[in-house]
């Protein structure tokens, strides 16, 4: 089984690698990370490079495609060979996947018409621009489209997909292996539980995550 | 501030880059990824590869300290120069941290004699070795040691040390920029929750975790 993660200049490192961690445990997957070109990709916060090792024209049909987000979606959503190798991957994948702004690059290959979906909060909003209809939820599947919600949210999109892939039991070992017993210090993962001055000042603030 | 990553070969993604982003999100957090020598290096899952930045002779004085675990910990604990180096900037940081099997280097460096550690849970019996105090909780502070438990714990031990270093609300700001708002579809993440064979299990294969 192969699974292809898009990268693109300033995508969010955690919404690939949290995936990664758990789908690339799964008996048999090969992940291959995927960009126009293959060589270094600079990640958001700028300190991390990760690799691209296959160019798109070396990904022709991957199983399940796997698209993170991050400031760097508004200039890929503008890149018709991103979207072009989106959809032409999806013909033929089992699962196509997003995790934050990554679902805009779905919705901007013309993928989620009419489809429920998830993104960042904070840019949720921009999803029915593309006839997509938002659905805040942290992990939304419709059909072979499971989207995520903000970052870390690709590590409990990556389980429930690991469970319909490989089965329950595979599922609870790759979660046991990554230890995933989350204890978060505090309760402000979410806009339903984050104070309200956070949460206005944020959106006042854009993130300059996924503009398109 | 400077928060030096260490890379090692197969050390695991997560453990870096889940703390990657939400240390790099403090206001004046400078990250440098280190190795011996700088290039490429390959996690533990075999296809993701990130770059070095800085080699450990260009990072000397660096306020935070962040070591990842990984199958390729029991290879780095052989190799005197990286642990030379974890010494050298440990004597001035203001933390000193790691991830799953990275409290293995740090307490192989002899860091962690006489004191209360975690680790990935597959390898918490092998720090009294080291004369450390094996604690099974998911992040353990002592002093200006903080460990994490396995992988994604990492995470969880990012938030605590935001919190402590750049204040409450810094933290909340980060963890809702990520949405770090977990939602497990199984309870399998921890020893105390996972099915008992499936721990037995894991454990009989070792998990090639940082075995010294």
């Amino acid at each position: 089984m192969q699974i292809a993660v898009l990268l693109y200049d300033r995508f969010t490192a955690l919404d690939a690698v949290g995936p990664y961690e758990v789908l690339g445990r799964i008996p048999d997957a090969e992940v291959v990370f995927t960009a126009a070109r293959p060589g270094p990709v600079r990640t958001d916060l700028g300190s991390l490079v990760v690799t691209a090792e296959a160019a798109f024209s070396e990904v022709t049909r991957p199983d399940v495609l796997l698209v993170p987000g991050g400031p760097g979606t508004a200039e890929a959503l503008a890149d018709p060979e991103t979207l072009d190798w989106i959809r032409r991957v999806d013909a033929t994948t089992t699962w196509t996947t997003s995790v934050c702004s990554g679902s805009l690059l779905l919705a901007g290959a013309g993928l989620l018409a009419g489809r429920r979906a998830t993104s960042h909060w904070i840019c949720l909003e921009q999803l029915p621009a593309f006839g997509a209809v938002p659905t805040p939820e942290r992990v939304v599947i419709d059909g072979k489209y499971a989207t995520a919600a903000g970052v870390s949210a690709g590590i409990d999109l990556a389980l429930h997909l690991t469970g319909r892939i490989a089965g329950d039991d595979v599922a609870r070992a790759v979660q046991l292996v990554v230890e995933y017993d989350p204890q978060p210090p505090y309760d402000a993962g979410s806009v339903a539980t984050a104070p309200a001055e956070l949460v206005a000042s944020l959106r006042a603030s854009g993130l300059a995550i996924g503009t398109p």
